[in-house]
This record gives C-alpha cells, sequence and structure tokens, in this order.
C-alpha cells in the first residue's frame, strides 16, 4: 500500500509542479487512468493520462503561483487532501482561487482520482 | 438543491459547535442515515443519527477548540470541505490534530456523508 509519506510527498511535487510550470512533473504523479473532477459538480470528468496531460499544460500557463493554506494531510489509507490558495490569470485578468483538492491513490503511489472543492464564493477577480 | 451558503453556513455551525460544547448544534446538522468516516481509513463508519448523537456527544467533551485554519470551501454541486486544527485532551494529554473534512448534503441541507482525512503525520501531542 501507499504509505502516508508517499501521498504528502506526491501533493507536495504537485504545488511544486505548478509553482515551477513544469507540467510533466505534475502529470507523472497520475495513473493512466485517473480522473479528474475540478471543480466538484462542475459536470466535466478528465479522464486518461492523455487528457490530464493536456489539461496540465495549459494549466501551468496561467497559473502564477499555488500555495498551501495549511499542511497536507493524510489518512489511515490511499487519500490524502490540501487545502490552497491559487493565483492565476483569466481572460486577461488576476484570479485568486481556494480550494481543496482530495487524491485517492494505487497501490503503486500514483494517484487515480483528483476532486477539487471549490464554488462560486472561493474564487475572487481583482 | 443545497446551496453553498446553505452548506458553508452547516459547516460553520458544526465548528462553532466544538466550540460552544453543543453536541445537539452538530447533529442536527445531520441526516437520519448519515454516514461518518473519522479517520478516513481508520477501519470504522458511523452510521446513522443514533451513533452519530453518541458520537459528538462524547467528541465535545473531549474538544477543547476547533479552529479553521482557511475559508470554508463549496463547489457546484452538494458538496463542501474545510481544513482545521483541534486542540483535544486524548488519555489525559493534550493533543493537536489537523484535518480535512469533506461534507456531502441532501437535497433538503442535510450532510448525509462525512469524511475526515487525518493521517498519523496530522496528529501532534505536546
Amino acid at each position: 500500500m501507499v504509505t502516508e509519506v508517499e501521498m504528502k510527498n506526491a501533493l507536495q511535487q504537485y504545488v511544486d509542479g505548478f509553482n515551477e510550470k513544469d507540467s510533466y512533473k505534475i502529470v507523472q504523479l497520475f495513473a493512466d487512468n485517473a480522473t479528474i473532477e475540478d471543480p466538484v459538480g462542475g459536470g466535466r470528468i478528465v479522464e486518461g493520462i492523455d487528457d490530464i496531460s493536456v489539461l496540465y499544460k495549459g494549466a501551468v500557463k496561467v497559473v502564477s503561483s499555488m500555495t498551501l493554506d495549511t499542511p497536507i494531510r493524510g489518512s489511515h489509507s490511499n487519500a490524502a487532501a490540501m487545502a490552497f490558495t491559487i493565483k492565476m490569470e483569466h481572460e486577461g485578468k488576476p484570479m485568486t482561487i481556494q480550494a481543496i483538492d482530495v487524491m485517492k491513490f494505487n497501490d503503486k503511489g500514483k494517484i487515480v482520482e483528483m476532486k477539487a472543492y471549490h464554488g462560486p464564493s472561493n474564487v475572487e477577480t481583482n
């Protein structure tokens, strides 16, 4: 089974990947058949490493910083979670999003499911 | 459908209930058939309002404070999440737990599922 340390390291690499604008660093954290729901309830599930790769290639271009609000949380099984703030550009204007991501891992330590919790009230346009 | 404002209000009441040592305030947020997994992977699911009532009656007695680490997150559907720090007494000694709770709601605005993400690395004994 994946360890808590491995999961927390993966989430930290996810954050670092955004700040380094290195989408490969992020994408290699995911399993081939992983799914991403961002935001939860947004009506779109990104599935499979090819679409995930496209997603993050675009995302690192528009995100200027990703900062943890509080330490990463593990669990007693294959899941971990983190609360963070993203500063990005949206349609030419600065935007701040506060989210909580929950990740599930497979036994090889790869992310198989990501759900991002943020709603309209967690978005600020400056 | 439950609104983001209703969900965020419910999570704030959950926090307030702990700080006011008012377990009823917490329990009335849950649906009769709700489930609680705290911590995720801990091997125990608390199910149904009777067991949930017992759980929180005990919990408010040992928790001295519950503080949000960052604003509550909503979503675009029936889920919300929050990152917080609990100070409590465990076996006569002070303990600090940092967790992220994810709650799902029914259409009536009651919590039907709670999952608490925290692992051994998120617990500090002082």
